[in-house]
């Protein structure tokens, strides 16, 4: 295969990272993309570093069999536990985070920037160093959203849901009373609530999906290398998980269409 | 040592089997007892029939290695899945299923008995054919509730708490409608929302806790087959999980007092 019609790997501990697989098709759309979902092990945002890290080689790992020229890590835990390492260099991946500050930073004018995430990310302050570093005189506010995901999974995404409306006036208006004008959505289940997020913390903050921004990156990432597809069709689009396909493709309804897409089951453990 | 000063072993998925622990403390506190929870794979609720057997085997050797003398599967899920495999034969085992459903039908006056539990196990219908085989006339209602357990994990357990009172009203109003006297609870995490589900369902219902009853049996199995300890001094707890020890305390606290208690990290993937 020549090297730039290889596929693009995209891989997140479950189902989040499929938004960034509808981002990364309706900017690329002759790329082939390779996704995987750990769902045998998600979620991932509850677990120690060690376990997070041992977790996404394995996943790295198994997109690699496939020859893959760029590996999504759409996961917001996973970045932010992979910086600095080796495996995961820039030349070939993206985490969800730098992107997603890039956005941010440049988004704000008022220099508060929110983060919300799982409590694994928000334990590894990936993002406020990233922020400060890049940004030194930045204020950010983060809060871990542990619910957040499970209300996701389960279906309760909408504005009116009177569960997921408690739940995020709880987590979001202490960072609506800090005046932050930005919002990072730190985990790619996130998007699926920006309605209830919007409602709670007001129009005038910006919220930054950080999938998407990292589907975003990774685009300008490959064309820079010269890895952008030649195809001149639609790519095909693959996808396995860790535990079974049929209860991935009645989950991943609340993400994406997945008819006509092969979802297989694979073994990611070494 | 001797066959019958030999450990207790008891598992779960991850916290939720600490409640059967602190029920067989109650009722034998001389025993040892050895805990296993699989936190990082935790939950098993959402998974294929195939992946959490593997997970089961997988625990079930752990806990052999230390020459326990009878094991308690405190998890629902994996107690519904391991009806017939001989691994976990009666002999030496038991699940909290049967255990509960003994006392459900010994305490229902209508013969119409309610069983919630994770998706898991409500798809498995164990509960129902068990039910059914030991009252052929029981009338039974199941509903799965998967937004419970993280509800549980993350503290919303207070009868007051606006989210777990919606969520609870969804689950159970269907419930109480169908006119069942009887409430099995067959997740290890339920009893810590009792007070929220006796406020939704009504006290006429009694609720029935899989993990206490499952203590019991195995107290009553002991005794039959001559293996309670001879020990006259409180038995030791130890307690291992496959995640992070800091994190399985600082998430145990709702469960049970750890202080005293070891808590190692150890591997169960073979």
């Amino acid at each position: 295969m020549e090297n730039n019609n290889r596929p693009v790997g995209v891989f997140d501990s479950g189902l989040g990272g499929l938004t960034t697989v509808r981002e990364l098709r309706a900017i690329l759309p002759n790329e082939d993309i390779i996704y995987l979902g750990d769902t045998a092990r998600v979620p991932y945002g509850t677990r120690s570093r060690e376990t997070i890290l041992r977790y996404a080689h394995q996943d790295l790992s198994f997109l690699e069999r496939f020859g893959v020229k760029f590996t999504i890590v759409a996961c917001g835990t996973v970045s932010s536990v992979i910086v600095g390492e080796s495996s995961f260099s820039k030349s070939h991946c993206t985490g969800v985070i730098e992107p997603a500050v890039n956005a941010a930073v440049r988004s704000t004018k008022n220099g508060r920037i929110g983060v919300i995430a799982t409590g694994a990310s928000v334990r590894s302050q990936s993002y406020e160093k990233l922020i400060r570093s890049a940004m030194p005189e930045a204020e950010v506010y983060s809060k871990a959203c542990p619910m957040f995901v499970p209300l996701v999974e389960n279906g309760y995404t909408s504005p009116e849901s009177v569960p997921t409306l408690a739940i995020a006036r709880e987590y979001l208006e202490p960072l609506a009373e800090s005046g932050i004008d930005v919002l990072i959505l730190g985990c790619t289940h996130y998007p699926l609530l920006a309605d209830v997020i919007k409602k709670v913390i007001g129009d005038g903050v910006k919220l930054i999906s950080s999938g998407a921004e990292a589907a975003k990156a990774a685009k300008l990432r490959m064309e820079t290398m010269g890895l952008l597809s030649s195809a001149s069709s639609p790519g095909s689009i693959r996808m396995f998980c860790t535990d079974s396909p049929e209860l991935f493709r009645e989950n991943a309804r609340h993400f994406i269409d997945t008819s006509g897409i092969s979802v297989d089951r694979c073994s990611v453990e070494m």
